[in-house]
């Protein structure tokens, strides 16, 4: 068998020590299967005396995870310290400058200087690999890079984020408020403490933004995102949903259009026969369009120390075999900028939730606007009517754009029967 | 921009063609992404002089598809003939041993000799590549091979044959017999006149051998696989299962148990949550189960033009690029040759239908022999009593060996009030 490939692995959280195990659990299987075996050379953590479940026996101790680069013999880092600054990005700059390949799982890294890392990488004939930063154990990097890579992509979407998924689904399935779904999340681990990184759609965008460039061949333009959270989407919602055939999921999805990509991420109605409304609690799903292929559907884990030691443990055995790749599939001088698309020219169906004062006339008043927009209403439904209480109206409507439905949206809030801010949801087919 | 990649096709149906047609219409995003252009330099098919709708003017006209490798210049070979002998064979067999890749399509030629083609490859210095013989567009090949690859697979399943999952949809959606079924299919052109390399299950099981094989680092079996295929599966079947919360589909199934590979392809009730039951007419899915990634769901099409040629396409970028991996991830000397599992040794759950006459006593006749094979039954269904008619009774068990349900189902076949042959269907989740 030839050289080990000796690897350095920077920061033993879940990721950490999840490929840790994964690399002596399987070992003989890796080695089989990469030609040579993996060896964990050296870790860095921040806490040298924490009880891990690893054997860490046969690895260097390095305090300071910048310096894990000037070991002597290592081919490859594996930085899993996460945040898009600080020493995470210190020790990736540094590796790649020396030549040294990287595998990652930090999505707010790549998502930020991803662009710059792989200039390094090139610069330096290092390798730059991230297939654990989206997604989990899919393996949907590799997909877009290779798998897939004789098409020209009209869309990519997903459920990339799977504490957003596990509130939604909680909500869905147990009937309980936004709030409820969150601290359950949280008692069981799957949400933060301040859950804002994952609830607002951020690290989602992170993702999508990531996705798109592989995608469609672009530098990752995370400042074009749109991004709206689920904190907004009500138990009304769902039952709402439910009765008009959608489920609501947090996407992200990315689309090509003549004026440039669209990104966005927002909770949707999606229709309940869709792959992506049945991928429940913490599971991630993507959805490609390619033009040979159609549409994939890929579902799997999006977090976890397994799933994302899957992914990390591959790109490892891709590099040890000496495949090479582009970090974003095209050199970095090749990498197409596209400008930002207003939201108003995305086209979309929509779903609106009124609450209304219970009186004649207000759905006249109402669908008058729509008219005046130019949207064209696809359906009507009013829940229950309680005497002295206001009622929720919801509309649907068919296609339309983003901005001639805002435009409604503000002289609807203005009536004077309309009580609540209107909410408003896109309605998504895929 | 680097020396052209050039190949030769051999076999310009529906698969020749789309790659034709696929390499045309993106050869700038697939020159891009595979680092120099890929460029058709010959192709042989039947008939010359059959209206074909993509332009080959500058290939060169072979008409014996075995002289293709003779040609000066050739980097890859795309054969699409089909088959698992003849021109197909003889075609691949002299390309490899001349060092000359190969990409394929042709799942019955890879069940068969893989093994034998791929230490033809690995003597030669070629690469062997079949990302299209496998459902379609699914880049599921590759994921075996890289994105899932630090796995240790404990099982992988799929809908591998569009032809069947189209029949069973019908069957289930329209309320229609088997052979209507198949008529509509063979209308549409989804099925041959003589289906039955299809519906009796042989398409799906040169399919999962090829599976196996990549999951578990083991030679392809097909002799190994047992197959049932669908002809027997009635609309009764249908409406018992939907009744049962199940839905009836054609899976290929690989384990990994300790006394080898099993490996099966049979009609199965799947649950009505499953993904695999929500996939639809002629679209194709994998399950695989990893010990790190747990279970990850992909789903595509798994026919046609288009699809087949994003596979086809994809495998000659990678080649293209100068990536090279062995076919079935391990060299041909290290591939294990796992025996025979029996059947009787299976541990399942399983559905049962009898005709019986309707009188008193029948049941506690059936029960007593499940009793007496220590078979535990965890529902029984009766559908409505007519006078005079055999009454349709369906048991479903708990999980129980192959063995003892055979020895069940010969004992009430021989019972004097069962009317016809039972049908017995594996009950599968995942």
């Amino acid at each position: 068998m030839t050289k080990p490939f000796r690897i350095a692995i920077a920061g033993l959280g879940t990721v950490g020590a999840g490929a840790v195990d994964v690399l002596a659990r399987n070992a003989e299987l890796i080695a089989q299967r990469a030609g040579r075996p993996i060896v964990v050379a050296a870790v860095s953590a921040r806490n040298k005396n924490k009880t891990r479940s690893i054997d860490l026996v046969n690895a260097e101790w390095v305090s300071d995870a910048t310096q894990l680069p000037d070991m002597p013999g290592i081919d490859c880092i594996v930085e899993v310290i996460g945040g898009a600054e600080g020493a995470a990005r210190a020790l990736v700059e540094k590796a790649l400058a020396k030549g040294i390949s990287v595998v990652t799982a930090n999505k707010a890294l790549i998502a930020h200087h991803g662009v710059a890392l792989a200039k390094l990488a090139e610069e330096h004939n290092a390798t730059l690999a991230f297939e654990a930063a989206v997604a989990g154990g899919i393996p949907i990097i590799k997909s877009l890079r290779d798998g897939l890579a004789a098409n020209r992509f009209r869309r990519i979407a997903g459920i990339l984020n799977g504490t957003c998924n596990y509130i939604l689904t909680q909500m869905q399935n147990q009937r309980i408020s936004f709030d409820e779904a969150l601290k359950e999340a949280q008692q069981l681990g799957y949400a933060e403490s301040d859950p804002s990184f994952d609830v607002d759609g951020i690290d989602t965008a992170h993702k999508l933004a990531i996705l798109a460039s592989l995608a469609f061949g672009s530098a990752p333009a995370i400042d074009q995102v749109h991004v709206e959270g689920i904190r907004a989407v009500t138990l009304r919602d769902m039952e709402f949903a439910h009765e008009l055939g959608y489920r609501i999921k947090l996407l992200g999805l990315a689309e090509f259009t003549p004026q440039g990509i669209v990104q966005r991420v927002h909770p949707c109605m999606v229709p309940e026969s869709s792959p992506l409304a049945n991928v429940h609690g913490v599971y991630n799903a993507v959805v490609a369009e390619g033009d040979a292929v159609g549409s994939v559907f890929f579902e799997g884990r999006g977090a976890g120390a397994g799933p994302t030691a899957s992914s990390v443990v591959a790109d490892l055995m891709d590099i040890a075999r000496g495949t090479t790749y582009l970090p974003f599939t095209l050199p970095v001088s090749s990498l197409a900028h596209y400008g930002s698309v207003p939201m108003a020219h995305l086209a979309c169906a929509y779903y609106l939730r009124l609450a209304v004062i219970d009186q004649p006339g207000v759905l006249a008043e109402v669908t008058g606007i729509f008219r005046d927009c130019g949207i064209s209403v696809r359906s009507f439904l009013q829940h229950s009517r309680q005497p002295d209480a206001s009622v929720q109206v919801v509309i649907t409507t068919h296609e339309t754009t983003e901005g001639a439905m805002t435009k409604a949206l503000s002289a609807v809030a203005a009536l004077a029967t309309v009580r609540e801010k209107p909410y408003v949801m896109r309605i998504e087919t895929l």
